[in-house]
This record gives structure tokens, sequence and C-alpha cells, in this order.
């Protein structure tokens, strides 16, 4: 049934906007030095990922490293989830991270049962999150689920049988868009996963626009961040909140032993920043609202020369279109390795890693 | 393609919660002295499913004993549904049916149409059914439809030239609803379903919450049960309705030969039940509502020892968590079953009973 | 895998409803001795649809040719896109035209990532259609949209790196329809696909019930069948607008040198006509309304014998039932054929024309 193996298959989807061609790292570079470690990944069969803890570094860079192998070959010949259900229970709806979840499941030839939203559905007002799970154990092999409880994860999980990936729960976390930011940051640096000490890169710079303590898709990026504090000489979280973070994050902080500062002065700090993570909207204590004028980046804001920005998406002002076609933009680069990243942790969780083409670069 | 039928395959999904590891009747019982008789299901082939009438209890019988072949066997490597898409219009909404039914589909390789609500698709106000049954001829091969209206079934069936399954319509039907109640107590009590008179089992009392003649779930629970009636001793149908019948049940009652009582009072009733249909919402003679609290069951109710609850589920506070850890708890074994038998129905109706595997047990 | 194509096996699907067996046209008709040129469609592949001007009138006979062999053998053994991912993204709801492309995505094996309405999906208001298309990029290798904004087809184009089929942009385009409505008229007299000139048919009467120049399908038929100029004697467009084209399309017409005429007196010119495409709806200069009872068809009204009536359906009271039964109606013929010319352009779109059965009727 399976095809050879083609590298570059894939090519015709990677090609960067016209007179854009070198924007875009290739994912080639994560891999062709450094082949995967599969044992690390066995690790993850059944297992739920509740949040960014869930994952161990080396994971995170096998992962990347797996993702970076399916965004460069044609995987869906080899059918690696077939037989497999995986219903996407989007209690609050998501179109673009269910898109995401969903085509990493059928290009693997895996099955999609899907919730697209809460509001609609005949899940009767009442029924409790713990009977949803009990359900869903009959129905699929895997959960993955957004709501906006933030004690939804741990109250579905309670009577599920099956693996869960949580895809946002209310202030909680997302570690799967986390997983995505990093798979942009290790394809940008590959010497990031890197074994080969002598490869390490300078210390990176990150900037953080948002409050990461109620807003899960920045907590869950600081939560990843730490687990690379040797790589990264500063944090600045960019807030308008004067605690942004919590007791909880504070404590991760100091355990991590990473240097870290809070402003809500962005302008004045962007010519510091080597990775800047972007938001379109703000906390502010007890809601959400679009961000302001001096919270916006273009092509003329005071960017280092190497900078890279990331933006979890959907954008609104903040991220101006101007800078789509410099070498700034490694948004478009992580909102498409989102699907491949997804892809690998699929593969893991569901224990179908024997699946995959015998031709993939992997330690021997 | 095929792979090699493994026993138990599917056993992590058939494990209990813990500290209930008795709980669950087990599938195996159902079919172990007793192979399937496939000539029984081969007359489904082709044929719609509006109402319980439309089986024939030997027909329930033998679905129920291919349902626990599949819930003890894992089935989605044989692909039986390869290439057969069905329709899930859910016009009016409910998605713990509409799940069950695609995972049942979807876990025999078969291809999902989704209509999951009737209010915000495209299909017009003032379309007519007997339109849209003529459209969907043309997309699918099967067509599972729940909709407001009774008589909803018999107007899309007008122009369909393809299986139509009722999965609910107004206050008529909800025949695969009844089947999974029924494979659940199959699989309590295989001797029910054994032709062997010897194994006859002493008469069961059934208690059934709820209005029949205006409640579709009971009225199919009803009907189903009719065809069982030489191991029925009794039905006591509780309700706030002097007569939740109707002129056609107390038809069917009479020629069914079967003793039943109604009342209003359950809670002295529950002593001499051995299975007992609960239900969240009451018919109040023009509109439904949620139980009063006398119509609530939990651990410290008058239940017989070895008496069994169903309840199709989603559940409120009529039916109590303290039983779910309890040997009184069907219910879970019925909504888990539910997938397997509507598996069973849909290889019947769609004739591909000739691609199960040779291994499992039937009559030669 | 395949299995040996078998002629007819879709004849179940085929037959009238009973008492009207000559009423639908044969599909054998159109390819039996007229093989299908499948060079012609290979230059359809990666190519976009957004208007009739994307396809060539000899795409538009190859593709029904394909179509009609489609609709005579059982294509799904084949997995013609086995592992092609098809995003249907209707951010204008419409059940009928997603469930009939996600038939056809299917039905050859293709998955599909359904977004079935844009108001409740998690897009964010304000996310440009431009960040869209990027978006789908890593999703899909093809995008079907429909959009109530006459601009939306080109914007979600710029950053789009795989082909998109215009599935209706607002006032715009629908091509696929008008592939339909050919698709049946070519159903209907073959001798209009026909590349031999002694099979010449009478020139055809058409009438269009509708705006061309505001509604959609009404223009797109109307720009197809300029393609067929040399088969047409003249085009009515019947309209409550006194100018119903606009300078484009009055351009088109010119150029197609083609006699036409306006009237808003459609029971007067009935008789006149070969082919009626009917509408549900009109378009009143800044709105729409249903029609007014002057616009009604039932077996009544004064067609001439052999005339047939188009309706891209949902209809409502201006094509009555009592048609259904009569040979006037090609409007079954033309719904039950959208599935299969889809069926057609998809295969042909992402270049899988060569895993088609080496048994059907092609050009050597």
């Amino acid at each position: 049934m399976a095809e050879k193996l083609e590298l570059n298959k894939h090519i015709e989807f990677l090609e960067p906007p016209e007179g854009a061609e070198t924007l875009r790292p290739k994912p080639v570079n994560l891999f062709e030095d450094n082949p995967i470690n599969l044992s690390v990944l066995e690790g993850l069969k059944g297992r739920s990922i509740l949040g960014v803890k869930d994952f161990k570094r080396e994971e995170v860079i096998e992962l990347a490293k797996l993702a970076a192998v399916l965004e460069n070959f044609e995987i869906a010949p080899y059918h690696i989830m077939d037989g497999k259900i995986v219903t996407t229970a989007f209690f609050e709806a998501s179109t673009r991270t269910r898109l995401s979840f969903e085509s990493a499941v059928l290009r693997l030839d895996g099955k999609v049962l899907s919730i697209p939203e809460g509001g609609v559905t005949g899940v009767r007002k009442g029924e409790s999150l713990e009977d949803i799970g009990e359900m869903f154990n009959a129905y699929c092999d895997m959960v993955i689920m957004r709501h906006t409880e933030t004690d939804s994860a741990e109250r579905v999980r309670r009577n599920l049988r099956v693996p869960l990936i949580n895809a946002g729960n209310g202030s909680g976390e997302h570690p799967t868009q986390s997983l995505a930011d990093w798979y942009a940051l290790l394809k940008w640096r590959p010497e990031l996963a890197s074994p080969d000490p002598s490869k390490k890169s300078k210390r990176l710079c990150l900037g953080i626009l948002g409050t990461p303590g109620s807003m899960r898709a920045v907590k869950s990026f600081l939560l990843m961040s730490l687990m690379f504090q040797d790589r990264i000489s500063r944090v600045v979280v960019i807030s308008q909140m004067a605690d942004p973070f919590g007791e909880d994050l504070v404590a991760e902080l100091k355990k991590a032993g990473i240097r870290y500062e809070v402003t809500n002065d962005m302008q004045n700090h962007v010519a510091e920043l080597d990775v800047i993570y972007m938001n379109s909207i703000a906390f502010l204590g007890d809601s959400y609202k679009n961000l302001d004028s001096e919270y916006q980046l273009n092509k003329d804001s005071d960017l280092k020369e190497n900078a890279v920005i990331l933006h979890p998406l959907a954008r609104l002002s903040e991220l101006d279109c101007s800078l789509d076609n410099t070498a700034h933009n490694l948004y478009f680069s992580q909102a498409h390795g989102a699907v491949f990243v997804r892809q690998a942790l699929l593969i893991s969780i569901s224990g179908r890693l024997n699946r995959l083409p015998k031709e993939i670069p992997t330690v021997k």
C-alpha cells in the first residue's frame, strides 16, 4: 500500500511568497544532522497532555524533529492512524485550532468526530463533564478538547479511559500551541535542539506580550520557554497588569532561575528582543480587549536585525501586514508548522510510531 | 489488508472504573455458546428502520450478538463499510446520538456527511422534506435522520431510494435507542437471548419512568419490550399522566397479553422492579419539564438487590452519581454498547456482512 | 485493492420514481460513442476555478462525459483521492451545496475539513481573508469556498498556494452550479457534446428567470451558455429589472453574437422555450424576495412538448410538484448529476486522472 518516501514532495506547499525566498526556515535543518530518537517519543504512548508540564524538554525536541520530517515528506500514503477515531470537542468554538488538529488527524488517515461548537450542540445543559468523558470512551480513541472552564480538562478526564489533549481550558493552558511556538523557534535556530554543546547559540532575549497568569497561550509559551532556560538570557513580559504572573508562575520563574522583568512599554523594549511573542488581545484584570495602538508592530518598528515575531494568530491590527514579507515573520512558519507538530504528537500518543516509513532518519 | 482478528484487543476500553470490576456484564457471555445466525441479519439488507416494528425479535437478538462480538474485537482493520457514505441529518440537534452513529460509521471505515443542526443550515426554510429526500439519493448510501416533526421520517422517505434509519422523529419513535437498551439487558441476562428453553430466566418486572404515548425513547423501549413479553412478568409505568399510553399503545399492550399498571408513585414501586428505565424529563400533557425530586434515584433508594437501571442519557439530578459504582449501574454499559449495536445494524443494512472476519463465531 | 469495474453497479440509485421510467436522460448516451479525452482534463491540474471563464468549452464537455461515467459506475473502490484533504469553507452557509461537494470528495476517498458556517466559527471577526488563505495552505490540498462578499475569492486566493474552487461569492459567480446545469443539458441532448457536426441538434431557445447581473447562479449559467452560442437560437431573460445585465454582461452577449431579449412576462413566453432556467428568488434592484405567483410553473403551464426545466434548488412554490413526474423535469437529474460533475472536476484539479480505472472509455 505504502508508496516510496519521496524527499521534498511537499515542497510546493513550502515555497514562500514571491520575493521572500529566504524567509521561512527550512525544516530539514532540524533533523539532517540530528536524527530522531524514537524511544523518547515512545514514552508518550497513551499519555494525556493537559499542560506543558506533561512534556519533558527532550520530548519537545524530538516532537519538533519528527514534525520537521513530516513537514518535508508526504506522509499520507502510510495511513499511520488507520482505524483510529479522534474526537475534536470544541465546546468553546475555534475554527483555526479545530482545523489544525483535524487536518493533522486526516493527513494520517485517522477519523474525526467533530463537535465544532458547544452552544448549538445537543449536549444538554446540565450534563456533567464527567458523564461526557464516560460517553467519549465508547466513541473514540483520543479526545482533543477546548472548553471555557479552567477545570474542564481535569473533570472530563475523570471517567476517560482514552488519552486527552487539552486544546485550551479557560485561563488554564494550551500546551500544543506552545509546541507549535517552540517548533518554529527550533526550525529558526536548530542549534537549540542540538545535543552538541559546541553548537550552543547565543542566549535569546524573549519578549512576551500578554498576561501569562490569565492568558493560556501566553502561560503555556512561558512555561515551555522555562524548559529551555539555559538558552535564554532574559524574559521581558509586556503587560498592562502590575503582576501579570500570579503566585504559581512566579514560583516557576524562580525555580528556573531565569532573569525576567515586567513592563508596559513595548516600544522602548523592542530593540532588545530576539523573539517577540505577540497577541491580539490584552487581559485587564477581569476581561479581555483588543490591544491599543502602542502595542502594534509594523515594518518601521525598532526591531533588532535578526529578531523574529511569533503570533498565535488570528491577528488584528497589532501585527501589520507590512511585516509579512520581512525576515521578522516567523508567525507564518509557526502557523504552518502547527499542523505537523500536532501530527507528531498524535502519532506518538496513539502508539503508531512503528508505522512510520523506515526511510526517516532515526537514531539506530 | 486485513489483520488477524485479535480477541480482547479492545479490552482497554472495556475495563470498568477502579473498584467496580464486576459491574459491567461481559459481551462474551452473549455469543460464546450462541453463535450468530447471519442469515437472519442478511434479511436487513437495504431495509429502512422507522420504528421498532421494523424489527423482528430474532433480528434484535442477532444484532445484539453481533454487537457483542464487535464490542470485544477490533473491527477497524477490516474496513467493513469502505466506500459507503452515510448522512447523519440531525435537523433536531443531538450531539450524543449523532456522535454515537458517526462513531459507528467511522469505526467501520464508512464516510460521514454531517448535518449537525437544522437551525443554522442552508436547507432553506420552506424546502420540503420530500425534496430533501430526493437530494440525499445522490449524496449517500444511507440516511440517519432526527427531526422535530413526527411525520418527518415518512415524508423524507417518499423520494428516498437509499435506506433510512429514524434517529428520533418528534413524539414518534427512536428504534435504535431501544436496540441499545435491549442490547444492555441481553448482555446482563444472556439467557434472554438463548434459544435453549431450559435456560429461561425468571420473568422480569420492568419499571418505565415516563409517558410512552408522547416520549419516543420510552415508546420504543416499551414496544421492543413487548417483543419479549414471554420473559416479562409485569410492566409498571411511572407517569404523572393518568393515561400515559394512548389508544394505539393500549392495543399493543393488549395484543401482547402483558400485565401492566400505571402509577405516579415511583418510590413505593422501586422495590418490586428488576429493571428501571429512567429518564431526565417528564411529559405533562402538553410540554416537558425536568423531573421532580420524588422521581430521583440514589444509592439509598429502596432498589432490589439485583435490579439494574437503564437511562438513555444525558442525565440530570434524577440519577445520582452515587449509583455509578454500584451493580445497579447498567446505564454506562447501555451507553457504551449503543455504538456497537449501531455498528451491527449498519453492517446489516448496507449488505456488508460478508466482509466480517471469518473468525467470528457464526452458525455454520 | 481496486475491484473490477462493474457497469451499472449504481443503477439502483439511478432508477426514476415509479411511473416515471423515461424521465431521466441516461448518462451512458453521453460517452458511449464519444470517449473521454483525458488530455483535455489534464490541463485542469492544479488550477483554481473562480468563474465560468476559467473553463474552456471543451473542458466543460469532457468534464460532463467523465461525470457521466462516474454516474454509471461505482468509483469508490478505486480510492482516487486517497490522502488528499479538501476544505469546504462555507462562510455563507449552504447545506445543499456543501454536502454535494463533500459527497463528491468522500466518494473518491478524499478527506473533508468542514467549515459549515461563518457565524458560529472561531474565525475571529476582523481576521483577513488573506490570512485565512495563508492558514489553509497548511491544512489542505484544495479549498472550496462560499462567502457573502463578491471579492472574497480573489482575496483568499492572494496567499493561497493550493487550488481554490469558488462555490459562490456574493453577487459574483457559482461556476460549478453551471457545470451541473450544463451537464444536465448535455445528458438530455448528447449531440450538444458531439464533435460530429452531422449530429448537430436544432438550436435551443433558452429562457432564464432571474437577474444575471446580480444573481451568481444565473450569471454563471448565462456565461456558460454563451460558450455554446452556436447551439442556441435565442436567450430570453425574464426579470422585473429593466436592465438585468449590467455593462460587462452586455459586452459578453455582444461578443458572443447571441440573440437575446428581456421580458417581465414569463407566462407569455413559456411556449417558445426549449429550456427554462427557474429560480426561487427575484432580485429587485437592492434586495431579494420570493417570486410572485406570475412566475410559477405547474403541469398546466403552457410548456412546449419537449421543453425541460432546470432549477438550482431548493425550490419553493414557483416550481410545482405536479411537474415532478413529467418529462419536463430535468431538475432532479440536474441536482443528482451535480455530485458527479464535481467529482470529475475534483479528480482533474487534484491531478488524479491517472488513478481512474483502465476500463473507462477514453480516447486512445
